[in-house]
């Protein structure tokens, strides 16, 4: 086993993807809570529903930062944990679509990760991690590479000890396995953070919870603060054993509903169909995946890629063809942005290889979809709330110790949560 | 009394701001609810509690709108009864900096007022018109001009017959004068306009409400449901009455709290001082009014006065000032954008007069102040909600009536309303 390179004030570091990290003091846990919207919390404070929160406010470090786009869970889970962007790991989202067989591909491999993670350098580096997630669509992301504890809530019971680094798991936390779309699921990724660091003490932790309840209510609803107050609870507990906790989001989260209530949805297959006269047009929604009652693969950010006959003529001829339909798509309501492959390369920071000939940002009460029949909304049960643009950025970024001196104009991202917890923090 | 003139197919019409509207063929209502955030709509109709609403959106005409800026009471409720820009109307706030006085000066009285409503040109034509506002500061700019019933609820006791046009306001509506920081204060406005429709049957009736719920309640919360369904009863009953009703809004509205559910302010009048090192910048804030307990007179929108030995030397070194310090300001996170004098009347459609020489919009997460000890807060109870900037320009336009054929990517205006309500729908 490696020991940590020793940094010039003493202190062991490990590295990942080009940034340092101190080897920690205390346990560091950060969570990832799927969907906070910032004022999920401002709400809940002002209610009295998380008084840790309202502490760790006013005495530590408490930045809104930004997200990655497009504002997805997988995308920004892999940020944080690699503490780059998409560009440098990969993952822009569930699918993508694979050029060279013309399908789509499910992304939650690791073969398509493109960086390691600072917890696997981590654990190469001697340290001892842990990770919990609620999805099982997560954990083999989450989890390449580490020598160390890594299971999800999901199929908690099906943890073994060769494969998840942990067996036992339903005994260790003392919760029935959840329903996969319940707030149950967030909290068994809590307690279990808060068993694992009372029994074992690793050195770096990272809960990542799931966004069930935030798809379904607004920030200061009952069933919004009771969700606060339950991830408050055990915050507290986090930091009563001694834990530098941070917390950051995956994405933020808006009501994209008409005024009716129906989703507020431009179905771009149509809308392309119709501009081009034909149908050899494709739209990528990476927000699909196997989990979609709670969105019915609706978010605020899509790829096209158009037909081969348009984009393998003439490169000049292809190039007019992807700038005049940008131009076309956005002017229609509701659509905020529309880049070609080059600008949302270099300005949303992705991989070129992994997105569209045109990439599609929905504004914050819109989001996208292919074509109707596509979209199974008949088991959306409240107004839909979603993500995945813009709109959905802003994120907190909170960490238990006060951090002085940070310069007030930099752009901070989630994804330097573990930065901050490590380096700044302790 | 003039008759008014035939337009080419056969209605009358009559003239305002260079727009011709039709006389109506039935009793025609335009409702400003004011702070209407589309989310309210959305989230009231989808929980059940606006069935008029529900289907108007399914037969009628519903459109997205912007409001004008500053997304504030006053200007909107102008812009929306001349059917024309601020630019055009005069009316920036409820206060601007007098450069003649070098006083700040509230904008309540007429003499402010640059160009005629709608509504006196109508009554002008020999129509008749009956305007019910919440507040009594709107009174006198909504009245300007118009030979017909103005009155507000909030002193609706006091009206006389000379003066408003009306007398017994109380008996013919059947409330009592609610208080000034209430949902009642918008109801009473709803059912005097009912009241008035039954008794008179005015041509044209204008009804603006007050956004009191909407500072306090979040869309979908209990109490933004209970005044929205009050209003949809209202409005049910305007169209059995025979009535076109349409409904738009002044703003919309955002939380504008930090993490802990404390307001999120940025004191310019501070960060002013300090970065020019002179105490003799000022710093308006329009949406001051002499009714600041929801708000604390904290919004998104603000005008900046640079001191006269800056602005009035050499005309370069002044636009460098103001140029150099509107950037360092853009800087600052919270701030959309920060316009010189001439970009903000230009792109904004804003008076130049009676402007700062620089206009700041905050994003819609944050509010602009002046400094700490000028804003009192210690009403608010409940986490900051409010507007100004571009965040909160999104408001409905609704008609009750279908209008096929409208431009699907027309960028239309809460002041359009009138020429949808007259000349598209009946």
């Amino acid at each position: 086993m490696n020991q940590p390179p020793v940094n010039p004030v003493g202190r062991a570091q490990f590295h990942a993807n080009q940034r340092s990290y101190r080897v920690p003091l205390q346990p560091t846990v950060v969570v990832c809570v799927d969907g906070c919207e910032p004022d999920y919390l401002a709400q809940a404070v002002a209610a009295g529903q998380m008084p840790w929160m309202q502490k760790t406010l006013q005495h530590g470090l408490a930045l809104r930062a930004l997200s990655a786009l497009p504002s997805f869970t997988n995308p920004n889970n892999l940020s944080i944990i690699t503490g780059a962007s998409v560009r440098v790991h990969g993952i822009c989202g569930n699918f993508f679509l694979d050029s060279a067989s013309g399908q789509q591909v499910l992304m939650n491999d690791p073969q398509w990760l493109r960086a390691p993670s600072l917890l696997a350098e981590a654990s190469r580096a001697g340290l001892s991690v842990a990770i919990v997630t609620a999805k099982d669509k997560l954990r083999a992301l989450l989890g390449n590479g580490v020598q160390g504890i890594c299971f999800s809530a999901e199929v908690a019971d099906q943890a073994q000890l060769a494969s998840h680094g942990v067996e036992n798991v339903i005994d260790l936390v003392g919760l029935p396995v959840p329903p996969v779309y319940s707030a149950a699921l967030s909290e068994f990724v809590m307690a279990a953070g808060v068993r694992l660091v009372q029994t074992r003490r690793p050195d770096l932790i990272y809960l990542s919870t799931t966004d069930y309840v935030q798809h379904k209510h607004a920030p200061g609803t009952p069933a919004a603060n009771d969700f606060y107050a339950m991830l408050d609870r055990y915050l507290a507990q986090l930091e009563g054993l001694g834990c530098v906790v941070a917390i950051t989001a995956d994405h933020g989260m808006h009501a994209k509903t008409r005024m009716d209530g129906a989703p507020n949805v431009i179905y771009l297959l149509d809308w392309l169909q119709q501009q081009l006269q034909r149908d050899d047009v494709k739209v990528i929604l990476p927000i699909t995946d196997p989990y979609v009652v709670h969105h019915g693969a609706l978010g605020a950010f899509a790829c096209i890629y158009l037909p081969d006959a348009l984009t393998q003529t003439d490169v000049d001829v292809a190039g007019d063809v992807a700038a005049n339909l940008a131009l076309e798509l956005a002017k229609v309501p509701g659509i905020e942005q529309v880049l070609t492959r080059a600008e949302a390369a270099r300005t949303l920071e992705l991989p070129p290889d992994r997105i569209g000939d045109l990439v599609v940002l929905a504004d914050r009460f819109t989001a996208l979809g292919t074509t109707p029949s596509a979209h199974d909304l008949s088991q959306l049960d409240a107004p839909l709330r979603s993500h995945g643009g813009r709109g959905e950025q802003g994120v907190p970024l909170i960490v238990n110790r006060p951090v002085p001196g940070l310069d007030p104009l930099r752009v901070w991202r989630n994804y330097d949560v573990f930065d901050l917890a490590l380096n700044y923090a302790q």
